[in-house]
């Protein structure tokens, strides 16, 4: 499993993603699941990816690959004029890959499926959040949800359904991701420290460095020791149910 | 959907249910998912469901009639000498039901199956609490997790590993039955009002009257509204991520 979220603020777009990957219980892994292409003036486009690693690995590949040598396999990501385009090309790409291992050979026996989420601004517009799904289609983060999860979403969903407000400064979003991530952390054994996080200013175009939070991170394990009392300290307080 | 919970406690047990029942999101009902029997003097069972209700209500059905024609289709679950034995018996019944229908005749979308809850005492043991699965196997709570789930489990367990403690009193174990059906009930549609509440206290033998709580009750409401500001304000007075 995995678990990633994106938020859409009004002053930019930041990204958080794990990093434990696992094919069965007895064969964890750590692998990246965001990706970041730049051309630090006009295009920064940011990728979450969770599923089948192969399938997120082959996508991320192919487009290194398209931005290497453009001139042989047109269109590179950054070559595209909206980030609508820029979602239709991966849901394009993403269901090509899954379908390639899927409709031929062997049968696995699970789907080679994965979801992605893809945000980012080209020159000309504001930043933009998509969802895309394993079939290729995607749907965009507006008004009233502007913010996006894959993954493991469930544990880490009613704060961010309680607490997130677009106005948020960058230092609470991360605040509210730290506390959705260790609620998940905390729960599922598949989805673990460290964790990376990107932070994309609007109108910068040029996506700030991946940080690495890693499990002897002192913010994120004083925010999951502080949150657990809290929690404790409020539920203490609740008035008690006459039985 | 549906969402179970039933805790085992120094004092007792306390089970709660919620009532909704869904084929689609358009056909949804209200069904009691708690049924419970006792001779008053020596055993009391409850029983907790979640899955496809034809296979819940046939379970339920077929226990109640081997009560009232014992004679013919032994053995009642009010004869049985352990609460081993009950949960034995309701692993096969439940196995039956769901082969009866999955091997023969039209194939279903969906699978029928179905989890259950048990717990009760039988006079000369303590209470005891099982949790069945579709295949007729079962497990009991035991001292590192004296509690189970079924149904959609994940949004109310954190607050259940966080504050759970078998020492509670009755009210607050309510209490913390109350915020953890608040918290599914605020994220998943399939899972709703009214809720149904038992107390068991050990050694009674005469399970208490099963409690509805309805949408507009005034403890639950107010329980659900002070925690809300509660988690707000907690995460407000977290640190903030230097970003």
């Amino acid at each position: 499993m995995t678990y990633c979220v994106a938020l859409k603020l009004d002053q930019g777009l930041v990204f958080m993603s794990d990093t434990r990957t696992n094919a069965g219980l007895d064969n964890i892994s750590t692998f990246r699941k965001m990706f970041s292409w730049s051309d630090g003036k006009s295009c920064a486009v940011t990728l979450l990816a969770a599923g089948n690693l192969a399938t997120t690995q082959s996508v991320v590949s192919h487009i290194e690959e398209r931005m290497k040598a453009p001139a042989e396999r047109a269109p590179s990501i950054l070559t595209l004029p909206s980030m609508f385009q820029v979602a239709r090309m991966l849901g394009q790409l993403l269901k090509d890959v899954i379908a390639e291992h899927a409709e031929s050979g062997q049968r696995a026996d699970a789907a080679f499926n994965a979801s992605l989420i893809v945000g980012g601004q080209i020159k000309g517009s504001e930043p933009r959040l998509f969802l895309i799904y394993p079939e290729g289609n995607f749907i965009e983060a507006g008004e009233d949800t502007p913010w996006f999860q894959i993954g493991e979403v469930k544990y880490g969903r009613p704060i961010l359904v309680r607490t997130f407000q677009p106005e948020m400064s960058f230092a609470e979003a991360a605040k509210l991701l730290y506390v959705s991530f260790d609620s998940t952390i905390k729960a599922n054994l598949s989805v673990g420290l460290p964790l990376d996080m990107q932070i994309y200013k609007a109108g910068g175009f040029s996506p700030g460095a991946i940080r690495r939070i890693e499990a002897d991170d002192e913010t994120y394990l004083a925010i999951s020791e502080m949150w657990s009392q809290a929690l404790k300290d409020s539920f203490a307080h609740l008035p008690e149910v006459e039985v």
